[in-house]
């Protein structure tokens, strides 16, 4: 619980990052709880997500939504429990996700919150595989890597929270997966909690070239599609193991981030082994989210996908599990539990 | 006609070009006429078909196709008729394209061979708008561009083969078309012969970002759809202009063609703007052929499609003709009339 139910604290940009986020870039807030106005719920948030896009945001570089303010709250989804409401349709006593941002308590309209369901799975599952998370792995792997059974499927940030899931869908489909993570505790991981057949840990190869021949090595009926987590020198490794007609759903970038952007030398493999490479984000298909969430249910539940989490305690340790994610420290998705 | 029937000229590969081809690389041979086998015909040769492919196949590279050996008949499309047959299937007179290769005679057992009515348009416009260059355009910009009326498509390569046909199948769909093309003879070929509202002399400008501001201030609202030719430089030029969910059809690398291969810098735009980059060669699609070039007659014979040819004469000019058509020579579909 909030100890002072009279003010809150939160979390704000105070200075953009050159290359990755550090301490200095945030500063934590305690604000006065607002009264609500008509229409208005106030949601006490019980855990943060933690995301690779949250980087994208805090520069001002070209990205597919607009930046973080400066001086505002950190933007990021919630999941939380509706504590006051002047809004017919989110009672108190409600459980929502929604975009909260990083601070303890969050006013909403009601419009971009989504009711989650804490009987099907516990509250941080919603940010994670029963969330914005799981349904990216779903929409990537299901409707652009759409692989079929015996076919082999390359997964990189394989440790991550979005690879993860990715992971355990193709191996749902039958498929010979390969994971491709950063150090020997989380190829470890892949392997033995996600279920992959193989995991190799790039931090051991130098180069595209070495990095195509380890995971080649565990693929030796060629690659049908790939998951892209990562893109530059990663994708390069991989486009070229490729078979015809493969798929590449690209869903990140985190060679990128904080980085000099990756020039790409593979990319005629996209012709000469006639694939297809998508990018894609989540928000794009609202219209298949429930659709989504009831078949990860279904897989959560039978067993067949776990939750990974990494779980940092308390809103101040927000930044640190941000900067964190962005050196690679998670296994699984990375959540703040707010006390 | 062949001026001495017992023996026939023939155009083989006598050496691996170093980068482009030149003329040593070919070598002239006379040979004799051979005697046909059961279920065999021979095929008097009318044109040679000569295509950018050509070069990936003089080499040893990466590709998607086996090499084009040494010392032997140079690979190619040709049209013909039938001039002596012991196949029920393809009496004389019949004729046919196939990969009959750079020489006057072809001996074939039927089986790639193509039937076409000459009735319905000139026997060289099988080669190029009712052909592999007409389908690989139709597959391209319907299966994969599938632009809609009003939108803006982007056509590299425009004033060549390919190029023109896709330019021409966007503005019979009602789009804004920009073409992009090598010189102002190309330019306004592409405008005033094939209807392109606009083409951007890539000449003109020095590198990706320079050509992308020329494109882009030729396309207004964006590009929707962009067929590429050419992919390096021109490739990088124009993804950051492309509307989210643009389809990218990757039909063809000139840039890399004799050089070396360009590495790619704009491909966060993938991610960035959602979009979907399809590599495809037109032989993986025959299912797809019978509606293609019935689509593609009946706009050639509406007048909604003009066949645009370059026409070398005789079998001792198929070398320049290629070797011209690497440099970027030709307008529309380049080919060989033998006599």
């Amino acid at each position: 619980m909030v100890a002072d139910t009279a003010s809150y604290h939160r979390i704000v940009l105070d200075s953009r990052p050159a290359g990755r986020p550090t301490a200095d870039n945030f500063r934590l807030e305690e604000v006065a709880v607002p009264t609500l106005e008509d229409g208005e719920v106030l949601v006490r948030n019980h855990y943060l997500s933690i995301d690779p896009y949250m980087l994208g945001r805090m520069s001002t570089g070209v990205s597919y939504a607009p930046s973080q303010p400066l001086g505002e709250v950190m933007i990021g989804e919630a999941v939380g429990e509706i504590v006051q409401s002047r809004n017919k349709e989110f009672p108190v006593g409600d459980h929502v996700v929604g975009q909260l941002g990083w601070q303890e308590m969050a006013l909403s309209d009601g419009q971009a919150l989504r009711r989650v369901d804490i009987g099907a799975a516990p509250m941080s599952a919603h940010l994670g595989v029963l969330g914005m998370t799981g349904v990216t792995a779903w929409y990537g792997m299901t409707q652009i890597c759409s692989p079929v059974a015996g076919s082999t499927v390359v997964v990189s940030a394989a440790a991550g929270a979005v690879g993860g899931v990715a992971v355990q869908l193709a191996k749902a489909k039958g498929c010979r997966v390969v994971g491709i993570a950063g150090g020997s505790r989380k190829c470890k991981y892949v392997m033995e909690s996600l279920g992959a057949d193989a995991c190799v840990d790039y931090k051991k190869h130098a180069d595209s070239a070495a990095l195509g021949r380890a995971v080649g090595s565990h693929a030796p009926d060629g690659v049908d599609a790939y998951f892209d987590n990562v893109n530059g020198w990663m994708l390069d490794g991989v486009l070229p193991l490729m078979n015809r007609f493969g798929r590449i759903a690209l869903c990140g970038m985190i060679s990128r981030y904080g980085d000099t952007p990756m020039q790409l030398s593979a990319h005629s493999y996209l012709l000469i082994s006639r694939l297809r490479a998508e990018g894609f984000i989540v928000w794009d298909h609202l219209d298949l989210w429930p659709q989504a969430l009831q078949e990860l249910t279904d897989l959560l539940q039978s067993g067949s996908l776990r939750s990974g989490e990494s779980i940092a305690e308390g809103i101040e340790a927000a930044p640190a599990a941000c900067i964190g994610l962005l050196s690679g420290e998670n296994l699984g998705k990375q959540l703040v539990k707010l006390n």
